[in-house]
């Protein structure tokens, strides 16, 4: 349906299906949507984008997702000292505080340990982490990766690591699906597997 | 999950929640998957977006969308001259562009007559239609408004509006999509496909 369609309008769709779920018939759709709004919209839309590009940065203590040096969480005096969730991703810690159900701080990895993918500890933000037990007197660390392989054989890495250091280590409870992801679980499922972690 | 995220991711997902099928879901993920894609991607679809509004416009003829004066289909000299295929929005006419079966010219009308919303003729290109029949010689019109009410009605109008001016004026058939079954077409439908059959 694409031929006779102006070049500008082609170059839309064309961005539009490289994100992720956009097909053909949709990115289509979209297109001509914004054809048909105001242009305020597409230059608000267009701005939104390369702001967040251009402002958001990984925070340096937890590498959280901040547009400062140090995130919004990171910054809290009132979060509980001592305890660290160790998560995958900023989304995963954005699951987890939708929760409400933990008060303390927090640790990006950045991804997950993956040997199929070449992806050890070095390419997440371990040394960082193991750095932070001694330098913030971590008690206690709750590791919150996917409840998958990957995210299995992270926390065993991680549980190895951390022991040595004297801190209690638990994992969320199964309470979340095998298989499943942090990021589409809801947030009653997600806080009772906080609650509901074991000590390893 | 939105508490704690930077005020520029939560600014693209505001902005992403006003497209059309994107809903709060659908808005974080798109927005995440900006943040973790290079740069570049960001930057090309909020320029695509930008560049479309900027240089997309109506043919000066027939109201399809250009970047031009005219369309590519008006300025092709390779379409069958005196035949116009009467469509709602552009989107319609590339939708017929692509089944190849016509060769002829359009006219875009921009829209509906809609009583209920207040939409009269003068808020189409319905007098550019009629000043055409005479200037290009037009002497045949398909109607190509879609088949539900406001589309039957404007489709009504356009025939009493164009027989005056001795135009052969016909409308695209009615009946069951290829694929459908009878069972499940509506009785309308149903009685129009057995009205129009086609002598084989």
């Amino acid at each position: 349906m694409l031929s006779g369609t102006p070049p500008s309008i082609k170059r839309l769709i064309e961005e539009l299906k490289r994100l992720p779920g956009i097909g053909d018939r949709n990115a289509e759709r979209l297109a001509f949507h914004v054809l048909g709004a105001p242009a305020e919209r597409a230059e608000a839309l267009a701005r939104a984008l390369v702001m967040m590009k251009k402002t958001v940065r990984d925070c340096r203590r937890c590498y959280n997702l901040t547009e400062e040096d140090l995130c919004g969480i990171c910054r809290d005096p009132n979060r509980t000292e001592g305890i660290l969730c160790i998560v995958q991703t900023a989304r995963d810690l954005l699951a987890i505080e939708g929760t409400g159900q933990y008060k303390g701080r927090y640790h990006v990895l950045k991804g997950v340990l993956s040997p199929m993918r070449g992806i050890g500890p070095e390419d997440l933000t371990v040394q960082a982490l193991l750095a932070r037990i001694g330098e913030e007197g971590i008690k206690e660390v709750i590791l919150a990766t996917n409840l998958n392989v990957e995210g299995e054989a992270t926390a065993s890495y991680l549980l190895a690591a951390l022991k040595p250091l004297g801190v209690k280590v638990s994992r969320i409870a199964r309470g979340i699906p095998i298989g499943g992801s942090l990021e589409h679980a809801d947030a009653v499922t997600l806080g009772l597997a906080i609650d509901g972690r074991k000590e390893l």
